[in-house]
């Protein structure tokens, strides 16, 4: 019972946190905080005032990412990490990426008040650059962590034309030293990331937490058929090779090829510019985007060889010039699955065995994935309500933010126990 | 044989003819011959020039068509005016309405030629705004021919600020007077236009001419899906509302609408428009522009009732909001059936029996639909290779048009014949 109150209470303090970093804005009317501005380093040093409250030693790395450690029963013992990103989007809603900084916070709080220490150190993260906002490259945070700080990065300028790495060191940071901002994997035991779900999956279940499956890998590609633009009144329709309806062939397809694979895979549609684009002109071509996502690469890539597949028919029959051109594609990334278990365990005794525990897949792209090329990485899905996210009306419901809090804390104690029967096992044997 | 050279002398004479119109153009790399401007002035007063060449008398009417008459056996005679139109789009070809008044003088240099007199007059006719490059309103001469002129068009601005009324002073015209060009209907036999087919119809067929059965009437609509816009990595295919993928599947519904119709109905969807439009957001709404056309109002509307059908069929079982922006209607227009069987038989007589007649409906709007309120119209067209119009590419193939001058030439004997016979009788019955 006191558990429940100090989590509504741990809840209620983390949401306040939200509204006080939603003040750390370049914009008068909205949110926007970016990579190495005068917002990130008042956030940093906001985030860092509340983990040294929390019980934590903090400090900023090379890169600009915000640390606080609380150590273990034993100085220097290897480290959980857990965090999330503290930048966002232009307009951006309060809690993609802060609630999983802020919700890690709390768990170390509730562990000081209890003067409890646990047999490895928990490291909290606030990660610096998730979104991608001022330089157009993602997860640069994670990224260096994980050993990939690219050197030609310093020279990728912003809109204004400031390099980052002017940017860094108007920051006081020393571009020389951002690859020194890796973690030796030996101190790592692994990462856990909280992280709204910015979907509707567990709205639609009526849930409140997941436990992520895995990071999909996104391919991205545009494609184009070519026809011949022709009058709309003097070209009859068995003479016509109109390329918007070879697209439209096509987009149906392949909703369609993805809904009869099934599982995880998601292919989106989301773009479609029709020439020369005029009421009484057949469009002569079409270009369409493609963005194909699963946690497995093969079926994403099976997926992907079935639209061409068709295209190639649709194009054929329709008498149009088909080409693609692939623009990006990244490899999905699997949840360790021991941290899985760990959380389906914490949720189930959290909440009693009636719920049942959700796994899901996340579509979109995270900082564990970067984390991932070092330590087992977790992740943790609190509902997105209406699926909302890089919005001002992003939401999340704050019952689920206390039950966040205590599944994370009975995640520790599960871990606490592996953890323990593991090391056991080992001084046994040797 | 002397006849067939005279046609074939007379082509090369018309085809030289648009070489040197093509030259009075307001672009140096292109032709772009607008209302009202000093390439109209010349265009005219060199088509005047032709004119009085082949014997008739000229005059420019009050809103600046260009006219000549070969007067008939008796002076005051009721007239069939023959012609097209003398602007351009930019960026034109040479013959789009060019064609059709170069024609109708080569008709009456023959049979002045000939010193032959019919027994009606022939006015050559060319019109001074048919495609509404300059001002947006189209048919601006023929309207005004049929007592549709509109004062309300003197305000009208051209891209630079120059409105009707001051264009038409400062080009010499009284804009007071613009209404008078009207016609007396009892002076008008009819109307004959050839022109492009500026469509794929007469090549699919190997065809150097055919016969239009009417101007077809379009109707135009915006339509708007309206879905719910969603991450392309988290949002489910069983959890979205994706407004283009229903645009798409309304888009192919169209074409099959159109096609199982058939006959001349013609439907195409020119542009979409998708929202946000990103490649990775499921677009929340999507904008499709809808132009159906047929010579039948009823076939035209029952398809557009069809369509509505479908839509809402559409967007009932995929959750979308549908909603339709109506923005454009003409009524289709009949070519007068006597005035189509002349040019028929001309076509057989000429080309002997073995040639079939083809009959085909315009898409594409003409001068004649403006003439049809006021007297019996017909068109006939010549084939378009690889049916392209408003491009500088725009080509015909000289044979076919020694083909056409010799068709009308033999339209105008039947048309003598019938006309006498119709004259014998009324005369018998009075």
């Amino acid at each position: 019972m006191q558990k429940k109150l100090d989590r509504h209470r741990g809840a209620n303090r983390l949401l306040n946190r939200c509204e006080t970093l939603a003040g750390f804005s370049a914009l008068s009317d909205g949110i926007l905080r970016a990579y190495l501005t005068p917002e990130h380093a008042q956030a940093n040093a906001q985030v860092s005032q509340w983990m040294i409250e929390a019980g934590m030693t903090t400090w900023q790395d090379q890169v600009g990412n915000q640390w606080g450690r609380y150590e273990g029963s034993l100085e220097g013992a290897p480290k959980l990490i857990i965090g999330s990103h503290l930048d966002t989007v232009p307009y951006a809603g309060r809690y993609d990426g802060i609630l999983g900084v802020l919700a890690a916070i709390e768990l170390v709080s509730q562990l000081n008040s209890e003067n409890r220490r646990l047999p490895f150190a928990i490291e909290v993260v606030g990660f610096c650059d998730e979104e991608g906002t001022r330089f157009g490259t993602t997860l640069i945070g994670s990224k260096a962590l994980a050993g990939q700080w690219q050197e030609d990065w310093l020279a990728i300028e912003d809109d204004s034309g400031v390099t980052m790495r002017e940017a860094l060191e108007r920051f006081g940071l020393d571009p020389k030293h951002c690859a020194s901002a890796q973690l030796n994997p030996d101190q790592v035991l692994g990462f856990w990331e909280l992280h709204i779900e910015q979907g509707p999956v567990l709205e639609a279940e009526d849930l409140p937490l997941g436990v992520v499956t895995g990071i999909a890998g996104a391919k991205r590609s545009m494609i184009k058929l070519k026809g011949q633009a022709g009058h709309a009144g003097t070209t009859p329709m068995h003479l016509r090779r109109d390329s918007l309806a070879g697209a439209a062939e096509l987009i149906l397809s392949i909703e369609r090829i993805a809904k009869t694979i099934g599982g995880d895979l998601v292919a989106t549609v989301g773009q479609v510019f029709s020439k020369p684009g005029a009421v009484n002109v057949i469009a002569g071509h079409t270009i369409l985007s493609l963005d194909v996502r699963s946690q497995s690469d093969l079926v994403r890539d099976n997926a992907i060889e079935q639209i061409n597949d068709v295209a190639e028919a649709i194009a054929g029959r329709r008498n149009l010039e088909l080409s693609w051109n692939h623009t990006h594609q990244a490899p999905a990334v699997l949840c360790d699955a021991e941290y899985q278990a760990i959380f389906s365990d914490a949720i189930e005794q959290s909440f009693g065995h009636g719920l049942s525990v959700k796994k899901l897949p996340s579509g979109a792209g995270h900082d564990a994935m970067a984390l991932a090329e070092i330590c087992p990485m977790a992740m943790l899905f609190l509902r997105s309500p209406r699926g909302l996210s890089h919005h001002p009306d992003e939401a999340v419901i704050p019952e689920d933010v206390a039950s966040a809090l205590a599944v994370l804390y009975q995640a520790i104690n599960l871990l606490e126990l592996s953890y323990s029967q593991n090391a056991l096992q080992g001084s046994q044997v040797s």
